[in-house]
């Protein structure tokens, strides 16, 4: 399975008056992850693999984030993302960040491969085989 | 159970470029209700009721949330956020967002009620019964 | 000159480690608060006056602010929208937020109002002599 | 003068339904690119320089921006950052954001050095020289 890894410095404005990481930002964190995730195992950005396989993107329909230790302004914390499994449309995604060698805040997402659907509206297509092997998976028959 | 209802009109920078509110931000929007459950039922602000209950809050330990259906800038819709379940120190949060009538995102938390911990950390600390009361649940003997 | 006034309460997600307002969301409010005066000037939402005017929106080209005071969470602010001053196609538009009956943050914004321009660009067009006399200036002859 | 030079990708969540990056993101990415010039500077990170110095931060006073060309998602940027002036207790720092090599964004602050005042506010304390010098400006006599 492709894991894709990024290092990032916790800023000021991502914490609130506890002085830690404010959750939700944390999506915004595993958000940029999926998407790195995605250019590392396509070889171009999302703007150019969405033009490639003629989709809008991959919304998220489902996530959910368990919080294990705070992070705090500065600290230095590693995510390691992963595709964990693929469907026809839908695929699921794993985060797991990194703060001190410790595990302090895992996350899982499902989301949907789109393209345009009618009335200006999205639909799920399949995901081709060479995404799914691109992430690390088998794809069906 | 006690139900905080509160309406909301999406912002245009609540918004990402597929022109639908952005996820990370519904967490956003979860979070100010979990607060406003909490003063609506304690009869004051949390500034207050940390305070009067010698707590510092209630930190997240698990969140998620299922986006069944887009909302888009300027649309007005609605958060109702309910305790479904208090334990000794913990408790779930559901908050179900409507929008044009139609279930639109919905959402759970697990929280902790936490007072000051050795060494400047925090410890979780038994939720008082009449706290447990106002969020409209029977307190444990 | 029509004012806008609306009122705030801080969330907990606003508010930095220093346990104040992170200096960009008042940002967000400001925006939040430009849309509302033209909202209620032009008696529609942004959607619909777009549509109506033809127009794709007013971005910013410049803007600033001054923090005279802190907020902090739960702190109840009213923020005052006024345009006071409109050209051919740009408008400047000021905010002031005022916490406990003082005057706490001042902003000042020019805005251009535009249309579809060439190849998917945007351009400035001239502001209709009724949206000038709705935000209650008097129109260029 | 000494410049403090990073580069940022534009993220998906860093933009508006326009399609490019939503305004009040900037001020953040200027916040972070503030705190980083000092980190440059004074060789540790801010929890570190504050104690060192005894000190609580850099509060912003004023800050401003012109936006001239937008950003866009995918968009790999770059923000040069520099102390302007020096004076007893505040100082100006200027931003500047490229994009393809083009001046996209500029921005100003006035911020001040503060240590902890009366009642547990803040006051604002003398520029150490040697803060000064490490900024790339001469000290006062």
């Amino acid at each position: 399975m492709l894991v894709f890894k990024r290092e990032l410095e916790i800023g000021f404005g991502d914490c609130d008056p506890a002085g830690i990481v404010y959750y939700p930002n944390y999506f915004r964190f595993f958000d940029t992850s999926t998407a790195g995730l995605f250019n590392q195992a396509l070889g171009m950005k999302q703007i150019a693999w969405a033009k490639h396989y003629n989709v809008l993107g991959i919304p998220m329909v489902d996530t959910g984030s368990r919080f294990k230790k705070p992070s705090r302004f500065g600290d230095e914390v590693t995510i390691e993302t992963r595709v964990t499994a693929c469907r026809t449309s839908s695929f699921d995604v794993e985060h797991r960040l990194f703060n001190g060698g410790e595990l302090a805040v895992e996350a899982n997402e499902t989301r949907v491969w789109v393209g345009a659907g009618p009335e200006g509206g999205i639909r799920a297509v399949p995901l081709p085989a060479e995404v799914v092997t691109a992430l690390g998976h088998k794809p069906r028959d």
